[in-house]
């Protein structure tokens, strides 16, 4: 049996760690007061992996014995289930699907290759025997990016790169590292931690994701302002084609007509199997500090972040939180950590004195990395425009809570499911002129979604990712669901994203497209940009062997669809109990 | 007649303006040391346009009264001149070509679009037509990007974006304009400046090329450490295909699959035409200053620029020149202007009792830009570094010569023609750790060209564009050419593209890809990376109509054919004389 760990099959992460919020004294009367939920009811559990109805490997015995052969038994799985937790990523869809058996197609065999040369064979004897290809990294996708399609009558290998796991190679003289795709998070940085370096590509899938995926999804990490997207992390990298491997050396840049690389950032395995990547990677730095900041309102928040995004000043973070998501971030601070409960007391005395909304209140936390003087001479500039858009600096505790507790929001999600509410995340990025209305824009079409529906329903929102002309803002949205959650659900995401498209901005900062998303991408490119991408799909993979149907080509959702279910939903629920 | 105004037809820039020595003491005795070249023997001019040969055009009238009834009598030309104007670039192959009567094909006809829709008029009628479309900006660009394929049988219509010249919106609140592709740099400055803003894209070219030409080629200027390439500028276009336009909104960044914005970008006309870019533009910094340094030699040099890259300081500009470019530029320096000759005394003097080898002085320039304490704490982040590796500061004089001669040099290179010697540029990013090899290879590869030649020549380097990674070298090459100068200029850039190749560096960092680079495109992306661009082409242009034969297609020079012009080339030449 390979050694490579997954994730649970029916929620985020491993098996024994999950959410908990007897620590946390303000969760329980947060969420009765947000969605009219009592978190304090037994969960209903996930059902078990018996109940699961699983059709059997579609699977030629000479095709199965070459892929042994290549890869040796212990490296080829047809078991049930290796082949379910291969089928999904980790959206709220999925999550659900899963819970509900509903599992349309699962991948026939799953093969993890020991290297670049097993992948090439992997590749070759797929396109030999007509069958689908789907590269799989830590499974957190939450796009739709992993799924087989659901009418697909070929075979499906998923292949699995958690073998290719290794740093292969510091250039320390240019600041480059050649890793391979199917490392994740901690293991690279561990491996560049150990000689003093730090890739800084921090998503929130981190604990579970892999560079391989970063790049095939055009991803972004916490610290993206300082360190880039993975577009500008990724210089070179290597992805195995039908007979040949596409090798783009490292370049700082080049003038090499289309960009290749920008072609295989993004594709989402439809191009072929990324199998290594040259990224940047920085030493790490003498200071690494997130500060904590106070606005009065949201309004003055964007205002500050746009300012130092204009400004001399180059944080590593610039994130701020609108009211609600300020709101829910005290609620989920355990009693002893961050702002203790009495001293947020005193703060909270002291801002309603200066005259502040409690409720308008948002939190914002910036990054600042480099030389101790540097950043030093940072925060004076940062602190200055925050000084000037009426916030309050209130110091690393809070930041420190942050960076501590950044990569368990996805936990969460699967406590609050086994309780009977859905939730996820949307973001989407757009010119500062525009923020505003993105924001006004979506969370007016979820609460009317909400309401069409007749659910208890939630939206808050976070701006991170600072760019000079606009930034990312990040939409977390939960609704207490009925009997047919993913209709529900498709309504919401429907109106979240068609709200995106009509106030200017993308339909995914760092997420991908897969196939949740490639319903806007006519809207988001235009008919001819997604005809260009097509041709180039086309012509690359003429039998659409490689993970066919991903960023164009599956309408998942369709406004004639949501229109339907909302003329179907129960009337509005009976208002919110006090908690 | 259009009131667009071009290029003379024989060499860069305007009528008129050219290089001049009389006011450069040191630069006659400069050039006879580094090529044996006197440059007041009687220059040779270039021949009468009377004396081209040029084939009349092949059009049918009906597409000629197509066109026309788009465009407007004025605004379409069969003339000579003008189509002559829009066959070449500007590289020393197209200036040779061009004084030597070596006219291959011309364009059939010039149309001047007053906006897009008459551009999508032209292209569509084109395609029924079965003609070629040419887009033209500037018509600056020295890779071939410009010149109809020579046995070319079918229609060539030349589309000047010349009359698309106009800022059309600046969003104040995102820092984003939207500017017609046929803007020149110039144009794009004072429509931008007169509101307080400025898009920081300075190529040599700005003042003679546009910004759809810059996209088109993935250009750089010379700010790019601040303002980023063109294709970090580019935030947003528009581009006419076949029926159809392809319309990327401006977005900081976006997770939508394959980048088409990095499609377009770099694709010289064979997508379609460039009609408009939204553009990151910035407010005019408080202060924007260039200082001049002094290194004891270009290894100290590179080791401070890549210190730089990695410090906490964030300059505009990083630049070094070599030992030979230093050199150059101090003989370029006006009797009056810059270090005067008596100061220059002094210092070299100062230097030389430290024990410097004046030989082996490297000048380097730093940009810094921001608000004046910013600029103060950046250099003195800056100078730390420079001491450290042992140079020396300078001050504004040089920088300030600098920045005013900086767009002059493309003149210098038809005055030396006019003298018999050919000259270019050929530059190249290699990851930082490869710089030094990059460069011994080229200088080496370059110096046996000569010798195999049996020609005086010369070549020296800067460092420019300093990233996190990497950097580029930009080497200037010149060489007193015999009887056949195409032929030894094609053994000399064949042996520093193949320089760069073999030491790691790309084929071009900003110059495009045309005719001149597409045969180091395999070695440079693999074959593998070529059949995608290719994929990409033949979809979305099945019939070759979009400038066919650019960045991929057109093998310029072979290995063979280098080797035959070396083996046929005369003995070495008589050493120097001295100056």
């Amino acid at each position: 049996m390979t050694d490579v760990k997954h994730m649970k099959w029916w929620g985020w992460g491993l098996e024994g760690v999950g959410f908990h919020f007897e620590d946390k004294p303000d969760f329980v009367p947060f969420v009765q007061k947000a969605v009219a939920l009592d978190v304090r009811t037994p969960p209903v559990p996930p059902l078990d992996f018996d109940q699961l109805t699983i059709a059997p490997p579609r699977l030629s015995p000479s095709f199965e014995a070459t892929l042994v052969a290549i890869v040796g038994e212990e490296n080829a799985h047809t078991d049930d289930m290796v082949r379910v937790v291969h089928t999904y990523g980790k959206s709220i869809r999925d999550l659900l699907r899963i819970r509900r058996n509903e599992i349309a197609r699962v991948p026939d065999i799953v093969v993890y290759p020991a290297d670049e040369w097993d992948v090439q064979q992997i590749v070759d004897a797929a396109v030999a025997e007509g069958a689908v290809i789907i590269p799989f990294g830590g499974g957190s996708n939450i796009a739709g990016s992993l799924e087989p399609l659901p009418d697909e009558t070929r075979t499906i290998v998923s292949l699995d790169l958690g073998r290719l796991d290794r740093v292969l190679e510091i250039d320390e003289g240019s600041g480059l590292a050649r890793i391979q795709a199917g490392a994740q998070g901690p293991d690279i940085e561990a491996q560049l931690g150990a000689k003093g370096w730090t890739l800084g590509h921090f998503p929130d899938s981190f604990t579970h994701s892999t560079l391989g995926g970063w790049v095939a999804t055009r991803s972004s990490g916490m610290q993206s302002d300082k360190y880039g997207d993975i577009a500008d992390i990724a210089r070179g990298l290597r992805m195995v084609r039908p007979g040949t491997i596409v090798e783009l050396r490292p370049l700082p840049s080049t003038s090499t007509g289309p960009s290749v690389r920008e072609m295989i950032i993004g594709s989402e395995g439809r191009l072929g199997v990324i199998t290594e990547v040259t990224v940047q990677v920085h030493r790490v730095p003498e200071v690494r500090e997130v500060q904590a900041y106070f606005f009065p309102n949201w309004k003055a928040g964007l205002a500050a972040m746009h300012e130092i995004s204009e400004s001399d000043a180059s944080p590593s973070i610039t994130r701020v939180s609108d009211a609600r998501e300020s709101g829910f971030s005290l609620a989920t601070r355990k009693a002893s950590k961050g702002i203790s409960g009495a001293a947020q007391s005193v703060l909270m005395s002291v801002l309603k004195r200066r005259g502040w909304v409690l409720e308008d209140m948002c939190l914002s936390f910036i990054g600042y990395e480099g030389s101790a003087s540097h950043v030093s001479y940072e925060k004076k500039l940062v602190g200055a425009i925050v000084k000037k858009h009426g916030g309050l600096g209130v110091g690393k505790g809070p930041g420190a809570l942050y960076d501590q507790k950044k990569f368990d929001t996805p936990y969460l999600r699967d406590f609050l499911l086994d309780r009977g509410a859905a939730a996820d995340v949307s973001e989407t990025a757009a010119p500062w002129s525009k923020l505003q209305e993105v924001y006004d824009t979506t969370v007016a079409a979820a609460d009317k979604a909400y309401e069409a529906l007749g659910v208890h329903g939630w939206i808050m929102c976070h701006l991170s990712h600072s760019y000079h002309s606009g930034a990312c803002l990040y939409f977390t949205f939960a609704f207490v669901h009925g009997d047919d959650p993913i209709a529900q659900y498709e309504v919401v995401k429907y109106s979240i994203q068609q709200a995106f498209q009509d106030a200017g901005g993308t339909l995914s900062h760092h997420h991908g497209v897969g196939v949740e998303h490639s319903p806007w991408m006519e809207q988001d490119i235009s008919e001819g940009g997604v005809a260009l991408i097509q041709g180039l799909f086309d012509s690359a993979d003429p039998q659409h062997l490689f993970n066919p149907g991903k960023v164009l080509g599956t309408l998942q959702v369709t406004a004639d669809d949501v229109a339907e279910i909302v003329a179907n939903a129960p009337k509005a629920p009976a208002p919110a109990p006090a908690p």
